[in-house]
């Protein structure tokens, strides 16, 4: 395979540098899908959109009982794919659901979520990666602010900024317990982080990051220039957002739980090359690595 | 000194109780002092009142800078009343600022504070106890879940529920930033907790707490009931709340940092006793021990 250059280079000696992006952030027309016109605005501007009860109630409590279901069965806290939490042993991610569970299979197919992205990514797209995420309540750990894609560039290979996250909230978004909270505008940089990384650290930085963290001069400047949102909504709620956008979340000391489910869609014309990192790639659950066919809603 | 009924027994068995509050929350009319009506209502029924912009912007920008020309004294990190953070050794908190430094004497002498604790209080009052927090922005550590008439009650030996603390925020009150968040109703239920207090842990639990801690169902009960709040507000804004309304604070990751002064008024009327938990009184600087003269404004 033939060396990429490398656009965003990250975590290649100890300085820290900020790094405009290249790529667009809407790709293509934009015009097709079910996103309205202001809406897309608002995405190209801030990096992330928040849509209000995307799931109904009953779609929400249908694929929470699922998920009950489904957590009830003792093998699921053995799957390479679960990620238990530090000292408890509680479920806190299950990796790749939408191959593991039908419910999944079809919400990231859902035309509301996958149209969305194709609108978004102009064209074909792929999962690249898929979660549920448990932050429970009294105890919640926060997760340091991150760019996904300095990740999934320099651990996974993702060539260019053509993806998109889609959080669906499966209990309420509230103020006050540890929502997820997005710097707009932060999208239009890169930041790129001092420090190398050591092989198959990914284990364990799921549960405590420790490389690709960004610096607190750039978090500030970032936070400076375009404020933090914390998009609150009934659970159901949806949020795109940008595979740049700097994003983190405090913990939760509320009895109220939060529990998310991610999809990451990426362009089929933005598969994944070797890691820019020189480092082995992290298993398949976490990144997919191709060629993968477009996702359809044909194809369940 | 003749041995007071306890009305409020906690940490005197590893059961959970709660218990109907017996003292009212207005002591006396209410009607004498600068909270309008209304106001008094719903600090009745919710146990806490914010108060937007009590400070100008002028006042706290003053308060402010005498407090950096304070902290840049080295001396201040050893005194006995400063509380480090673990691990980096920064100052989290000051006690005793009220005598420590004139600003705080005065502060704490303000009518628009002082007025407004006799008002609720009815009558006479002192401090008990006064600070400063700094909770820095990237790595704020969260503050769990409590009743301070707890820990005065079981520690320092405070009789009844008549007492107030009002923090005055010295940045702004931001969702994302880890405000101080109440549980509405709170107010009206003593929880009693589990287990017992060993001697001189204070300094610990300063920086967390072990012991006076919630359990989860009775957190979850007043949560359902009453629901959670963080007042939010501009530089300046003051939270007034009752001694026993459940409180605490999320972690901040956020750029932004949080300091807030607090005052915890007393009624003359309610000194302290010996502690109901049988051991050392804690020290002067965290609990004054009387007997306490009122505090007036024309003693400065």
């Amino acid at each position: 395979m033939p060396v990429l250059e490398d656009l965003y280079p990250s975590r290649i000696d100890d300085a820290v540098r900020l790094i405009p992006r290249i790529d667009p952030v809407i790709h293509g027309t934009g015009r097709n899908g079910p996103i309205v016109a202001d809406d897309m605005a608002r995405y190209e501007a801030q990096g992330f959109l928040a849509q209000s009860s995307l799931l109904t109630p009953a779609e929400v409590s249908d694929v929470n009982d699922e998920l009950a279901g489904w957590l009830a069965d003792p093998a699921v806290a053995d799957l390479d794919e679960t990620i238990t939490e530090p000292g408890s042993g509680a479920v806190r991610s299950i990796f790749r659901i939408h191959d593991l569970h039908p419910r999944f299979a079809a919400l990231a197919r859902d035309p509301r979520l996958l149209d969305a992205a194709r609108q978004i990514l102009g064209g074909d797209v792929y999962l690249h990666q898929s979660r549920v995420n448990f932050k429970p309540g009294f105890a919640g750990k926060d997760f340091y602010w991150h760019s996904d894609f300095e990740t999934w560039h320099v651990e996974d290979g993702m060539p260019r900024m053509r993806a998109l996250s889609v959080s669906v909230a499966l209990t309420d978004n509230l103020h006050v317990n540890g929502p997820l909270m997005l710097m707009p505008g932060s999208h239009r940089t890169f930041v790129a982080c001092a420090g190398r990384t050591p092989d198959n650290h990914y284990k364990a930085s799921l549960k405590r990051q420790e490389y690709g963290v960004p610096d607190h001069d750039s978090l500030r400047t970032l936070a400076t220039q375009g404020g933090i949102e914390a998009p609150i909504g009934p659970a159901g709620t949806a949020v795109f957002f940008d595979c740049n956008t700097m994003h983190g979340s405090n913990g939760n000391i509320t009895p109220f739980p939060r529990s998310n489910v991610f999809f990451v869609y990426n362009s089929v014309d933005n598969q994944l090359a070797e890691p820019y990192c020189g480092l082995t790639p992290r298993p398949g659950y976490i990144a997919r690595r191709g060629p993968v066919a477009p996702l359809g809603r044909q194809d369940a």
